[in-house]
């Protein structure tokens, strides 16, 4: 097991089969420094256009197609001492009218406390003047390559991951990506300070952090869409529109690890997930939409 | 402020303008016990159909279109040793092809123990023999008449609450609802033992309570849909198909209750939701969804 | 068979079990002026508040739960010179941002030339100065009571009919509605003078009409959906949000009257069904969007 | 002005920025043979995998991002003397919990007489014994590289065209394209000898054909969606789920188009198309639904 600290020289806005930029053993570390999802560096240098420039892709020796890639988050550091959001929610998350009457979806500048680990609007807005964030960093776009020559930007998400937006993807957070071709080629992002569910002002607080994630292949696991696990949890995600379908694929892919992996039957796993099923909204913001299909541990069958 | 105990006699399958089965003022307590989905009472006699036979309405004295009706839940006491569920996940929350390969709709039994308050499958089912639940009660079913002259199945909800089966609506939550007719008219019904999020099986664990609650009539609050507190949050409810269209109502609903009545600046609040909202799904069965959109107090400004 | 000229004195703003205005037998003909959207009468008084004030209901005798009511559209001849729409696309018909450059909802006014038959712009629109349309006569909103009590507001339509705006429904339809109380109980109103597919500025040219049906019962027909024929198609009707879901209502409701009443099997239903069908979008503004899934009956088998 | 005979020896299941297998200049004219969407040719050789093997890329020289890329569809000639499709409706066009009753989604082989323009099932199916459809030729699948190095998989669509299955794309139609790289990289495939509204099966009747078009390179259209001409109408394209905002997205281009082109008032777009819209479902069975928005040519006003 090896430590490898990646710099990136550039930057992609596709998930796809790319180069590899770094080629590392399962099992081992990469600790890498995203830019922002405008493409701002720590320095505040624009390195990449937008949307969401990726590190990567980093080639996972042995993974293969059919394999899961595990990527544990072990740590976010933040490493600029600002971040920032759009001061407007997004028209798809409201009535339609009432698109009408929001204001404008200016960017607002936050301060960001390294220390203290808080976030802060700069200038103040009026009647949020004692509004300070504690720091809840999560990576807002991360996968690997999809299937079959395939290429997504990375504003979306699929089966293969990409832009979730899901605040659960801090660290101490494991997920699982379904391997599509040699190597996984796993692309990393999009870091954010803290976000509320939905992403329905279209950013968290975007920001560059230092992140060092554990990369290991598990050979054989056939997953469809991703899937996590924290502390407490197991959970499946679907990726789509609407939020609907999010939500059907995210169960389905719940239901099949249930009956698959812990042995239950279809009835077993209905009563299951009927009455102890938890769901998180990822993101309503972006073209695929994210919906989390969460069990607690605690009443999983021992496997 | 009086504390009154009802015996409904009759109960209604829709929510709507229905002669009064009690009459309370602004304040009272009213204890009643309330019958199953099916319209099993406590003794397992079936005292009406279903869908959801509803106790009420009660007119709530001072009561007028443009008021909302308070109600605090202040207790749920378990009065049967019985619950029952549907044994697959419903067709709508899975990929439509998967829907062949559920399993039957079947109903299953629970052993309901009052005492140590949990619920267990009975007979037990393979795979699930160490599954017993704690008991979190919840109203599955509540509102009031919605406005001019339209009645609403119990099967499902709107502007005026219903058959909303969030689970949230348990003891210790304070819910209004905007009165749409003179006294509100009142209903309450549909109580589950636990549900999981989204009521994908189609149920909770359904069966009978005794339920305690005060409803208080709030002069002139003209609200637009349901909306509830509980000890950490404030939360509005958003009602309607597909579940986006629900989170649009919810979020719209939470936006103009922060600018109206937390005086926030729509550009403050939508700082505020962006990276602090929670949503909730409540339902994702009924013919109407239900989305809940929450923002903890701790951030909410002073008033 | 009679004729009856109804002349109604009250108007209704749900579809739901009222007192009849009209009792009819089986195959009598109804002439009834109607009121506009509004409720304003043909000679610019209003006489009822709007949504889609309803004449009605009319008691058709011998119709019970179980049975069809068949509406025949023999007629309906404009009787203002003046109809309204609103002059911008609804927010929900395009992208969410797109809705913030959207003119305002303002009401324009129409000249109708009833012996002409045309309707233009008063005063003319820079750049439509020629813009002279053909009237195309329909009825936007009609329906019978639904089940169980329920009272559907005329702003939305659903398994009884209701407020599906689609421009099929002019001379020459016929129209089945599933009975679902003693007497049927037909409403009508909310006719417009053209009108484009979705309704998707939330108006066609709304106007008023004298409008000529026959009403007759069809015994135990069991409908779930209304629907419809016309010179050359039969088509079944889905009422739902989303536009999926209506689709998928009128699509499994015509596969049902193709096994049932045409003796397809599933397997032939689907051949016939997928290689012929045709959807025409009712309309995508009113709370529940209408689908309407139309078969060529060239294609129908002999039965 | 040229014509290629293009013969492809590969074929793609992406739509991306690929190598050309053949330049041409604008104006020219191209015939080549079509593969079905398994793969299989003329001659019932499986000559690629599925989703859709597409002919091309055709690099079209002087195309550049901000381009149109037209295409004429001059001839479909059927060259193969079968086809086929799918036995069952798809489980996502019907009621949810009705999936479990539709028949296995078996292959079903068509007779096409290439000479009488028809297809017939092979064997017949009992009820269907007079079901002879007459060719109504479309491409399911075509368009040009997408943007920012995204390739797509032929199974879907998006602004870049793709597996729209929209009857409408015959022989007579004229549809462009947004070009977003040099060349434009048009691929072509997936051609159907006939197919109902929706592509609620499935599929088209699946087959190859010998197709003409004329491609041509428009300057600085600056197109966001594929638009396309018939005789009579002009019609924008919306891709994506739900239905809704293929809707959404299609409604939104027209508007566009109107304004921008047809120099009409955003107010006088507003009545041309709320009074004169057409909508066509395209599909609703791929990844990404299809909805056309349509407008008579004799409604526009003169340029």
């Amino acid at each position: 097991m090896k430590t490898h600290r990646f710099t990136a020289t550039q930057w992609h806005n596709v998930l796809g089969t790319l180069p590899a930029a770094l080629t590392v053993a399962s099992g081992d570390i990469v600790i890498t420094e995203t830019i922002d999802a405008h493409g701002f560096d720590k320095d505040g240098v624009q390195r990449a256009p937008e949307p969401n420039p990726m590190n990567g892709p980093i080639f996972v020796t042995g993974a293969e197609p059919g394999d899961a890639l595990k990527i544990e988050i072990l740590r976010m550091t933040p490493i600029r001492a600002t971040g920032w959001t759009r001061a407007a929610l997004a028209g798809n998350v409201v009535d339609p009218e009432f698109v009408r009457g929001l204001p404008p979806r200016d960017k607002a500048n936050w301060r960001i406390d390294r220390q203290g680990l808080t976030a802060t609007l700069e200038p103040a807005v009026p009647g949020l003047e004692d509004f300070v964030l504690p720091l809840e960093p999560m990576i807002g776009c991360f996968g690997v390559a999809p299937a079959g020559g395939q290429a997504f930007s990375t504003a979306t998400s699929a089966e293969n991951g990409g832009n979730m937006d899901y605040r659960g993807f801090g660290p101490g957070a494991t997920v699982w990506f379904p391997v599509a071709v040699p190597g996984a080629l796993f692309f990393v992002g999009d870091c954010h300070a803290t976000q509320g569910d939905g992403e329905i002002v279209g950013t968290g607080i975007e920001t560059c952090f230092e992140v060092e994630i554990r990369l290991t292949v598990e050979k054989g696991r056939s997953l469809v869409w991703p899937r996590g696990e924290s502390a407490d949890d197991i959970y499946s995600i679907g990726n789509a529109r609407p939020l609907d379908q999010a939500l059907q694929h995210a169960t389905t892919d719940m239901f099949n690890w249930l009956t698959s992996d812990y042995g239950l039957s279809p009835k077993a796993a209905s009563h299951l997930m009927g009455q102890v099923v938890r769901y998180d909204v990822g993101n309503v913001y972006d073209p695929a939409y994210t919906m989390v299909c969460r069990i607690a541990k605690k009443w999983l069958p021992k496997r």
